[in-house]
């Protein structure tokens, strides 16, 4: 079993693709062992977002505090603390951070 | 996208499984074309437990809120709010709860 507090993984920034004032953290991927799902958490100062990407596999995030904007295949949505969403594969998604967000 | 608040998902009782005191809300499933992970919250009652269960997927936990003891293989630590524990497929784990906790 792997156990970890989330800050105590290091952030990694994610600058070079399109984000901005955002970090992730790591906290369990294929190096643990898992599968199926990589379980990180995003942090985003106030005006930050996350990349407006899409990928082959598939979102779900939770939101864990603050206030934002999730544009998932150009819909916006806002989002507030205990808001789940479901990004499917190929779909183009970001978070933009209104208050600073933590995202799950 | 589905997009939901984790309160306005139905809770549904745990009770037939082992778990005491515990209901399970589930946010994102393979209903909603979730290939390959299902998000819950688990909501644990102080002294509540998950089941003590094995199963062939992996879990990923995130302890939202509140304290208790996770036992993963007859391994035991303590969790607190940002923790974050993987169990891998086929292993014997369960969550219980010192105060009332909220895990995803």
């Amino acid at each position: 079993m792997k156990h970890i507090h989330y800050l105590d993984q290091e952030p990694e920034k994610t600058e070079n693709d399109g984000a901005k004032k955002a970090v992730i953290r790591h906290l369990i991927t294929e190096k643990d062992g898992a599968p199926n799902f990589n379980m990180r958490v995003v942090s985003l100062e106030q005006g930050g977002n996350s990349p407006n990407h899409s990928h082959p596999w598939e979102h779900e995030f939770f939101v864990l505090s603050g206030r934002g904007i999730g544009e998932v295949d150009q819909r916006e949505v806002e989002l507030k603390p205990g808001d789940a969403i479901y990004v499917p594969p190929n779909i183009q998604h970001c978070i933009r951070a209104i208050e600073a967000m933590e995202v799950i």
